[in-house]
């Protein structure tokens, strides 16, 4: 079994950044690596060629970002890629390199980058009409709502467009609030669900929450299976449901959100020189049965579950549509963004016609929300999840790679947790099996120099030490092979 | 001068819709109105055919919208129109009619709808690519900031995207309340500034607050010239401002937020049969003197100064790029959309380096925020007002128009103001030019009447008695008369 440098070798930052750069170099990766014979990994081929690129370079990008952008405003990588084209599974930098997208532009990239059936049905309707308001008619938007809510269980039928998922977790709290006239909601510890005043408040993790104030969110244990308490015995975490109801509110609730597998995003602290991540959790799924439980113990003080699908959804998981649906449940309210236009800013609610109505109490109203490009985009996207089977792709390719990513757990002992289903991936480093010491370190050193193979996963974890596998779900058996071959590849000279 | 009907006379729905309706209908209107010798006003010549429309009827997107689209969804017109096509500042409804948009789908269409520009740059970049999130670098995003901020005065050099008004305005009151660290906002009555749980506080209209919790927002007697108390003394206004600090906080505030010119949205309850319009004001502008005298007196307390310019903004009002800019002040920090993007769903808040840092201190992000094809819009929309001097002309036609719309208030009655400036004009309707009694139907009546000669404005002010004159800056003197001659021939005839 090859072996890694534990972490508690690597002293300082200096070492971290000479050391193992010395291991092998991105001249050295762009030729087979004769030192030991073990060739380096190569890409599946792929038949497209960017048009050159005649923008400024990465140097000056950076330069301007840090003159005209915000300063919490963070980057993968040392030295950040500066991405121009995509093509389904693939990016290309400004020199046309290639690279495989792991990431998805964070879980959003579903069909693929730039897949044809979403330009056109984007250019097409940007040529006609992009923007009019919903003070008029227009098909778009009534063809996508009718398409959404067909994909959705029991009585979820009634649809708002917002153009996020922030904005989708706030209308769907407020929904909670105002049908039941509770204030309580509970959230997972773990969760990010949005930063605005609302959705803040049900995000749980302190890196995400800013010293403002956030009221009337309760956070419950988080059922993590593998740092959790109860590793995975959902029903023992769903009790601290009924006890924050107990203990916390006066008995009533307005609601409960959670995503069914937490994606987790990553934090890059950008007072530090050194990426510094941070960021619960990290793909994460909810132990097996803290849903029913939870959701019953909700349902019994009177609140409505609400399930963040911003991240699961549209198919992600593979063996179902919906990722609440892993868990046999079926929510009074779904939100959702990301996937469900391959880029575009939209998102959604939706929910029962009952709930839906305490929305004209009052005016509620969207201006960009549920316009005819983002709409039609969106209808695109549905179609092509049907068309080209996209859910049992990410089921079978999924599954393939999380069983040669498990192999590989196997084989190092930097990997200490493979999770997640379908093409919604999570991989945990640490130094130690026992302590589950996060390898935070090290996770960055394999991040750049699987990027130097020329693939690219995401990062999450508090300790920064999860990668998140989350590719458009185009992914292929090769690709799959790539990824893991570039993991083991770089783990094996480390 | 030609008499209307008193709205006195008018006791009920029945008598509004059998009445009016019979003065002309549709079908007259076609020809030349020959009863009277009085022409039918004729929209300027327009040399575009939209390509044949095939997708679903009116009636058959209504029952989808119905079934699928959330209840609180309101449309303009009894009979909403099917708007399927755009170009410049004219729309086509499914049977290729065209009408003239004297709205802009509310003051968001600034270049003029699918403006060759604008829909080149986002098809570029969508066929190349749409999304990557900023973890990457990419061009897009960096030229729009920098092009963005420079068109700002001061030291506001920093910016930030989001997708709507409201993320945006949910941040700027974040930054307001970490910079000062303290909660307390003060906006004033009448306001909108969204629909989040932060800025439902700021937004100061009964309609558009549902009954949740919106803590930390006092609300300031609105500097309205046409019903304020102190009429257009704008330092007398602002001495509220200067009491709510002293009576309603502990001496410190995080900050203040207004537009300059209020746009205040129309509201539909959809429960009422017949369309009950709410939404105060409508095109109010602020007192002069008012702004200047308000933001010492906040400053003086500690706090931030915000000026939301998700409407005046983009060179609408003429004189100036920036509504704020008509007032002589320099605001902290600046929040944008609607215009600034033609449509794309875009949001910006632009602030100073110093302030900006406050993010830093945990992390802020925003998936969809700040991508290529919406920030590659953005820069297009920018190169279009400034080729083809959109902010002149909206200076020059809008002045021209309001001049005929108040030359039209000698005329009749019905109109009791005419205000505005550049192409973000109000036309309020009153029964009693004394008493200021709202004009309800007879807008209602106008409205319809215009729509059927080809004129589509929009509506707001708390009884819905106020026209909102808002549309492409591209309108032309020809369009700025048939609007006008449309609004005159439809009271000659009442």
């Amino acid at each position: 079994m090859q072996r890694f440098i534990p972490a508690t070798r690597l002293s300082s930052k200096t070492i971290y950044s000479h050391r193992w750069r010395r291991c092998f170099s991105q001249a050295a990766l762009k030729e087979v690596d004769t030192k030991d014979g073990v060739k380096v990994p190569k890409m599946p081929s792929f038949d497209y060629s960017p048009p050159p690129y005649t923008g400024p370079s990465a140097a000056e990008i950076l330069s301007k970002r840090k003159e005209y952008l915000s300063p919490s405003m963070f980057y993968f990588y040392n030295k950040p890629l500066n991405i121009v084209d995509g093509r389904m599974q693939y990016l290309f930098d400004e020199k046309g390199r290639r690279y495989l997208d792991a990431f998805g532009g964070i879980a959003t990239v579903c069909c693929g980058h730039c897949h044809p059936d979403v330009v056109n049905a984007i250019v097409d309707q940007t040529k006609r009409l992009q923007h009019s308001t919903i003070l008029y008619l227009n098909r778009a938007i009534a063809d996508f709502a009718e398409a959404l809510a067909n994909k959705l269980p029991g009585n979820l039928k009634v649809v708002f467009f917002t153009n996020s998922g922030t904005e989708a977790n706030e209308l769907a709290m407020m929904m909670a609030r105002l049908y039941t006239g509770c204030h309580d909601i509970i959230s997972l510890r773990n969760a990010y669900h949005g930063n605005a005043a609302g959705t803040m408040g049900a995000t749980a993790q302190s890196n995400w929450k800013f010293n403002v104030i956030q009221s009337g969110v309760h956070h419950a244990i988080n059922p993590d299976p593998y740092r959790g308490v109860f590793g995975s015995e959902g029903e023992k975490y769903a009790k601290d449901v009924q006890d924050l109801i107990q203990f916390g509110t006066s008995g009533n609730i307005a609601g409960f959100i959670s995503e069914a597998t937490q994606a987790s995003p990553s934090i890059f602290i950008p007072s530090f020189q050194l990426f510094i991540i941070y960021g619960v959790g990290g793909i994460v799924e909810l132990a097996p049965g803290y849903l029913p439980a939870a959701y019953s113990t909700i349902k019994k003080a009177g609140g409505l579950c609400i399930a963040d699908e911003v991240q699961a959804g549209f198919a992600r998981t593979g063996s179902h549509f919906w990722g609440f649906e892993n868990h046999g449940v079926v929510p009074d309210i779904v939100t959702m963004a990301k996937g469900i236009g391959n880029g575009i800013p939209l998102g959604a609610v939706v929910t029962t016609p009952e709930i839906a109505e305490v929305l004209t109490r009052r005016s509620y109203f969207n201006t960009f929300g549920g316009n005819p490009v983002c709409t039609a985009a969106g209808l695109a996207v549905l179609k092509v999840i049907e068309k080209e089977k996209l859910q049992d792709n990410a089921f079978v390719v999924g599954s393939y790679l999380k069983e040669r990513l498990t192999a590989l757990k196997d084989k190092y002992d930097l990997i200490g947790d493979v999770r997640g289903r379908g093409l919604m991936l999570g991989v945990e480093l640490v130094t130690d099996h026992e302590l589950k010491t996060p390898a935070k370190l090290e996770t960055l050193h394999v991040m750049d120099q699987m990027k130097e193979i020329g693939v690219l996963v995401g990062k999450g974890g508090f300790y920064g030490n999860v990668f998140r596998i989350t590719p458009p779900l185009c992914f292929s058996m090769e690709d799959a092979d790539f990824l893991v071959d570039a993991m083991d590849y770089t783990m094996s000279k480390m």
